[in-house]
């Protein structure tokens, strides 16, 4: 009898989180928002959903951690439900940088002094004040329901300690908020916006949260559950796209040649990822590589996409 | 009764061409090797040919231009298949820089000083370096002998007065290949590797040709026709994953969200892509826009992009 | 009977005011502060002061104006007396950069992130933290006590149209004051700093005022009328040390070249200089070069250095 | 009975001199170029002469050494002399970079892409192709020529050993001329240019060498002890100058504060300086700080400034 791949997934993952999470000593838990630096260094958890609603757990799973960074797809596609693709584009670019997430050098050095792209810091904060909403409580209501519906889980909310020390830490965000204010990007107030963004980046997750999202953008925006279709299509599409050439920070090109799935990291340690048309995935690993991606969740990733040739490309 | 892709593609391209072709006026033929800019502005041309060897041409598919780079997937393959992924890797990243096809600027900033990935210039000419054979010609000999049995056309050669324009006018990619020297990318002689770039540069083929090409890298490195396996699978999945991220210069997001398919620009205006299983799509309109892509072809790849979702997102 | 020189510069100045007054319509009034955007563009007058206290004024000098960036040098000396060389150096370099006055590149790019030099708007917002003072009204104060002091005008003040359209517009400055208190540079309040910066720029001078804060300098900081010692020797010499290498923005390598002179400007239009042991000297000309300096300011200057052969070379 | 300063140095240097030595084996010897990385580490001397001749000299003065950058500031005189300010100053500009010497960063970035100063590399370079002569031998035998004048000394010569190793690995200055020819700042043969270049740059003097040619820049281009007046006094100007705000690679902003006097250095350890009017100054130390300046020589030149009031400032 064969094994189904579900079958076989679940057969090697213990040893593969196992071997994976030997990775984590090299790496180091984030400390620019220090609330961040309490997260467990040597944890990796993985959880995957299928289209039937099966699902995996391996490892550190019942860690809870924020979104950070992988809240930006999520921001994104609402920007693009609120606005549509044009007034979007106006305001963030399409492509890759090259630099850091955190670099505000092209804002400088190239014309017009948009953000490249929505997953750098300055994309996504562009793209928070492009949420619909009457004031940041509105705005950051709208996310945190939008989320909760993605992730099927209405219980979904902030973590406070991470949000206060993100809001308290993040000068280089707010540097980035006045340089876009000064460019012309952000209307309104700079401080309003950073609310916004601070507030989505400090929504507290699990594995299974994240998978649960991911199992929405694997099946081009429709629950597969329900059948309905929570984000139009091209927006899914497009959200995928910038998951390939920009969801791992400057790691993406990389990721992209070993693993070859739309993901989005955070700096918390998490990454979101998905097999089109078929899994979602949700991992964490506190550990983090110097480009900011968790060190054994990557490793893991790489082992899944090799053994069952996951790759798009 | 139903058409077929093939033949609602065939329906539909004379009057896309036609319409794409408007956009030749807005760009400009590449001028910054002169023999280049005799090239006719308001041309264009695709070339698309499917597993079963039935093609369809619309357009000037008659105008025989130079691969530029273009060549750089090939030579990127070739270099792997003589030194292997450590080898290659250890010489060029795998990242897009957000910089012209021609910039310096990350060679001096970022550490080590390798170029971000093989499909910018400095990547392009460090992969040159990497091509076995005694002296350029033996080289040189490799990159066409290759690119003959891809195209399946033993008489691609090379265009002597673009060879000879590019050779003489070159001093930015001299000056690149110099640095890469300084930086210890490049061994031997500077002049040997640049011998070897500027030449596979100036292959002259047709839309044909690179629709040939194509049809193997669509088809994971078999030519459909004969079964033959020519070039190992993983090296085609790295190909056609640098060709999302970074073929089309510092507009490779744009596409990758516009069109989504590997392809690879050259500022002749040729343009290579492909539809994965299926088709090998060979395109040419020598007018390109400020990021130095075909303005006309990639209006064109939008389009049936967009009609019969190609896109792999 | 020959003349003295002071003769001859009364002598020879209303026609050199006059063919330097051409320039302005070559130039553009400064328009990032609204405000200013208001100045006279056609505008020229000088105010020169000897050792004697003989004066010479020409051209528009009843025009008042902001001392903008001309109070950085003023600043930085009063943050020398309040702190000493060790911990002023420990904040801000001693380098001119080559870059716009407003630039950030170096502080992301250069290790470690201090602003390279006291006379650049990231280095007048470090230096403007150092002025000793319980709060923003406190240091502001000093700072303005400081100048009437200098200048020998008790009733010098606040131009407050110009600071709260500064204040209101300053996102670039806010941008930049984030990004040092990111690199620890800046302690306390953000907005605190930049409230003494936005107010040492918006203090109102004539051409008279410059002239007798120059007069200072140029005795090594005594008031050559009284004798008395304003300014510690060592603290001149390096103002006037960085009035030759920074006080131009990016036009200071010209600037020595062609004048010689130790001098600073301000996007009023205003420049303060000074031929060490002799001469105070203040300018206004609201019209700018695309480096931010009075052009026909600039123009006067090297009239007047070539003539009399100013240069400290 | 007072002593004359000139005797007041000389009873001062020689604990100066191994006061300042310490700081040697903080530094390390220029390994760019390899044969330079035999230079004695621990070596200092300094030579310094007067208007009347007398001279001073003290430490290793025995030593040999080339004059690498230092070269530099007479090929600029020679450029003037040649071409007048208009033709040098249409290829090279007036500001320092704030960039390490070899950059070429701003060649890219700052539009028009003409090197900053004629004292960083890629200036100096251009400098070079502006020396008037049929071919490289003619041009460097002017620039030996009119050293050996300067000098006084008829047997200076290069150190061909230095030259030969400099031109073998001096692949970022190649990497640089390329970048210039492309920019249209050099005319012909790079490789002609840069044999001037390297000439220059490897002509062996001792301190000797460099105070008596400093002592002609000292009293405005003329010979102090025959009257001969070997440069225009405005060119000397515009060398001095240069020495000020650009002599000492990116650390000049630095030197001109602590030191105050026109100074140019080279990686070979050696650096000439002179007080304005009364003395040439020459002086070696190998061992040099992280901006590629004699680490003891700048250490003794301060000592020197302080004591006596040399700054200019």
């Amino acid at each position: 009898m064969t094994l189904s791949e579900i079958e076989r997934i679940q057969a090697l993952l213990p040893q593969w989180v196992e071997s994976s999470r030997e990775q984590c000593s090299i790496g180091k838990v984030a400390s620019y928002i220090p609330e961040l630096s309490k997260s467990p260094i040597g944890a990796l958890g993985i959880h995957l959903i299928d289209s039937n609603g099966l699902s995996i757990s391996e490892g550190d799973t019942d860690l809870s951690f924020t979104m950070q960074s992988i809240s930006k797809v999520f921001t994104l596609i609402l920007a693009l439900m609120d606005n549509g693709e044009d007034v979007v584009f106006d305001k963030v670019g399409m492509e890759p940088t090259g630099d850091n997430f955190n670099s505000m050098l092209k804002l400088e050095l190239v014309q017009p002094g948009i953000p490249f792209n929505p997953l750098i810091n300055a994309g996504a904060i562009a793209i928070s004040s492009l949420i619909a909403g009457k004031d940041p409580a509105e705005k950051s209501a709208r996310v945190l329901d939008f989320l909760r519906l993605l992730s099927n889980n209405s219980s979904l909310d902030y973590d406070m300690d991470v949000y206060r020390s993100e809001a308290d830490t993040a000068n280089l965000n707010r540097s980035m908020a006045y340089f876009l204010k000064d460019n012309g990007v952000l209307q309104g107030s700079v401080e309003d916006v950073l609310e916004v963004y601070f507030r989505h980046c400090s929504i507290s997750v699990t594995c299974a949260d994240l998978a649960q999202m991911a199992l929405v953008l694997a099946h081009n925006g429709k629950n597969p559950t329900t059948g309905e279709q929570l984000i139009p299509r091209r927006f899914v599409q497009i959200a995928k796209t910038f998951m390939i050439t920009c969801g791992m920070y400057n790691a993406s090109g990389e990721f992209a040649i070993h693993v070859g799935l739309p993901a989005k990291s955070g700096v918390s340690g998490g990454i979101l990822s998905l097999v089109p048309g078929r899994y979602g995935i949700g991992l964490v690993g506190p550990s983090l590589n110097r480009k900011g991606n968790s060190i054994a969740g990557v490793a893991l990733l790489e082992s899944l996409s090799r053994e069952f040739e996951w790759s798009l490309f």
